[in-house]
Order: structure tokens, then sequence, then C-alpha cells
């Protein structure tokens, strides 16, 4: 087995639409040192373009229903303004990185989600990743930047949760690297109280989890989060964190560490 | 001097526009064997979502004047919609491609044009190819496909010629590889007479070249292009053909081949 470390980050929409944050977090990211690979949700730009196009966004569960129109809009925003982009300043901070879709070298390979009551469109529930050929591209010293669009190696692409992409590279790659997975959102980490910004949990296992669950203290979005979370530490990843952006630069800030 | 041969296909506006001829073109792509590299122009898409979003297209010269408005669009269109449905066509007939602008890898580097009487705006003039990147890439079993965006390194995206785009990665890959470089076309070939598809010209050397274009039988768009092979032949590249995609399955059929 390598132990060589891999930290896979993945950021959302506070860090993609906020120019000043995005510039400040890729320049800690190009610092980190090791092997590394980005991930990142698409924000506002896919329902800002969607809405000049007179496409109507339909959230469903806190998941985009995505009609061929709005595949279109996705795959252009996600893969193409957002992700080309980040390339083109993490290059400018001499980080050799390069954009991707789980089409490229299908490194992500996802099934259309047909199980379910609400009709999704095209929609990829993640199905495996090509892990031998990421190791190889990390290997010629490129850095991963992944936008949430897999395909189905059928010629389809498809629209797929950027946090799944994450869990699903970390744990994909666990049995090749000691992989670090690090969600970064708004918060400091998961709150105990959700209006106070100091009750960062810092160490959060699985029995606690259950415990908060019960009292639902944890509930709507985090659950799922931390459910995966807890999948992928039981499939290899060493390490996952929950934390604002800023953790990349100083890791002894306050954040959620998640253990079984 | 490494003599494995590297075909880099270029086709335009006339298999993209057409999902017709591009399945039957990615189909022969696939089959072909050897290391391989795609370059591949927007077509149509990026003048439609351009009319769409009421972005006025300027076009100087047969060159489109990018403003921040249009680069956005023909990021979206050229490195997003056209690159990644290629790519996943590509995947769907076994071929592990991977798509890419020159920032990716820092493959392709561009400076703004400045030294012009017209200002194109956020339009690009290669200055150097990562070769080395490129290698590794193909080395490791991937066939990239590069769309028509570049990067200055400044974190700036620029919108690049595609045959310019094909002829740079020829010329810059002519030290590692037996290089074979293909423009594709809506025709078979240069024709002797534009009415009569067929008076291709089979074979086209310098001289024969400045002859015709003494008597205006070349003329216009072609110029430049012919221009650029015969630099490109300069420069190390094996093999130029001007043709008609099928070329790509069939390569005894009529095509213009260009030596020194």
């Amino acid at each position: 087995m390598n132990s060589e470390k891999l930290s896979i980050i993945k950021i959302g929409g506070n860090v993609i639409d906020d120019s000043k944050i995005l510039s400040s977090f890729l320049q800690d990211f190009s610092n980190l040192e090791g092997y590394k690979i980005l991930v990142h949700g698409g924000g506002k730009v896919a329902t800002r373009l969607a809405n000049k196009l007179g496409i109507e966004t339909i959230m469903m569960d806190g998941r985009r229903v995505t009609d061929k129109d709005m595949l279109d809009v996705t795959v252009m925003t996600y893969a193409g303004l957002c992700n080309k982009n980040i390339v083109a300043k993490l290059q400018s901070l001499g980080t050799l990185s390069m954009g991707l879709t789980g089409a490229d070298g299908n490194s992500i390979l996802s099934k259309k989600r047909e199980n379910s009551n609400i009709d999704y469109g095209f929609v990829g529930d993640v199905i495996s990743i090509n892990s031998s050929w990421i190791k190889s591209l990390l290997e010629i010293g490129t850095t991963p930047v992944f936008c949430a669009i897999t395909h189905d190696k059928k010629g389809q692409l498809l629209n797929t949760n950027a946090d799944t992409i994450a869990q699903s590279l970390a744990t994909g790659l666990a049995h090749l690297f000691n992989v670090s997975l690090t969600y970064c959102f708004e918060k400091r980490g998961v709150l105990l109280n959700i209006d106070d910004e100091n009750s960062v949990i810092e160490s959060l296992n699985f029995n606690y989890f259950q415990e908060l669950k019960t009292k639902n203290i944890i509930h709507s979005g985090m659950l799922p989060k931390l459910e995966n979370c807890f999948q992928a530490l039981q499939l290899g990843v060493k390490e996952i964190r929950i934390a604002n952006p800023e953790i990349i630069k100083n890791p002894n800030l306050p954040h959620t560490y998640i253990s079984i």
C-alpha cells in the first residue's frame, strides 16, 4: 500500500460565488504540499445563466432537476466557466492543475438515477472511479480539479452532486493513498447551536453523531453529508474534516474532525 | 529522437455543427491507432449562445472580437459544451480521452494580442507548448482533446484560433514525435477550381503554392492556413494533409498533401 498523503478538498458555493474568498482559497490551496485534488460545486452561476436563457430552475430535496437544457447549462458553467477559470488562476499561482469532468479519463463513471420517486433528469449516481488513471495523473505532477459533472460511458454527461464526487474520489483512491478529505463551507464546522458560530463540534464520532441526530441537533442537509463521511471512513479514508476554507492555510483553526 | 507516430487532427465547424458527421468522425477517430490528439473549433454554438444572451458577435478578418462577455461565451461553449460532449462520446467508443484548454496542464501558453490595429479583446497568440507534460499524458494512455481556449499564465483565459492551436501543438511536439497533422474541412482538399469539388490539388509544395498564390487561385482564408502549414513543415512536422474528415477512415481518398 502506498502511504503517500493525498488531500482532497471540496469547496462549495460560498467560495465559488465570492471572487475574493475564491482567490484567497486558491492561494492557500496552491501552497498546500503533496498530492492534492480540488472538487468544486457550481455556486449560483448555473442558476444565473439559466435565468438569462429563460430556463426554469427546479430544486427537489436540495438537488437540481436537470432536463436537457439545464444539463447544457451546468456543463457550460461548471465544466466551462467555473472549472477553467479556477485552473487558469491555479496556473498563475504555479500549480500545474488540470480541470476535469468525470468523462475526462473516464475518471468518474456514473449511472442515470432511475430508482427514485422524483425524475431528476440527467442526474448521475457514481458507480466507480478510474483510480489508476487518476494516480498516473498525480504522478506526472498534475493537480486535478473536478467539477460536478460525470458520465455514463454511453456518451451521456450527467449532473452529479459535488459532495458525492469528493466522497467517491476519496473512497476510490483510499487503497492507493493515505487520503484526507476536507469539506469546506461557510461555517467553521458542524455547530451544536446553529445560531452560535463558536459552538463548533471539534470531534464527532459515530456514537456522538447518532446522539445528536436523535436529539435533532443535527438535521436537514447536514445529515446526508455526515452519513457520507462515516461511510467514507469505513471505506478506508483516513481523515475527514468539515471546516471553513481558511482551514487550508491554518489547520489549527476550530473545525469538525470526523472519526469512526 | 522518439520516432513514434503522433496524429494531430483538427476539425472545424462543419464537423462540430452536424451531429451525424461528428458522430461518424468520432468513430473513425476512435479507430485510429497510435498516439493521437484532437483539436476542435467551436462552430456556431458560441454565436447561438451569444445571440440568446443578447451579446453581439463581431468578426474581423474572420476572427471573433472577444470582449469579456464573449470570452465567457466561448469558454462555456468550446471548453464546456462542445469539448465535454466530444469527450463523453469518445469514452463511449472506448477511447480514453481527456478534454483540455491551454490552461490545463499549462499546455498552451499564449499572450494577449496587442500589436494589432484592431483590438481583438481577449484573443491570445500562442507562445509555447508544454510538450513534456503532453507527452506524459499520451504515455499514460490518454488522448487529449483540445478546444480553442488558451491562457496567459497570469490567470487569464484567451480565445485562440483552432488552426493555430493545431499547428502549435504539431510544431511543439515535433521534437518528441513523428508528427502528422491533418486539417479537416468541408471540401476534399485545396481546390484548383472552387466550383469543382473534383479539382483537388493532391500534392502541393512551396513552389507550386507560390505559383497558385501569384495567379490568385489560392486566396482569402486558405492563404494563412497554407502559410501555417509550410511553416510547420519547416519546424519539423513530418506530414500535413488538408482533407475531408472521411480521410481518417480512408486515407486513400483524394486530399491535399503538403510538402516543402
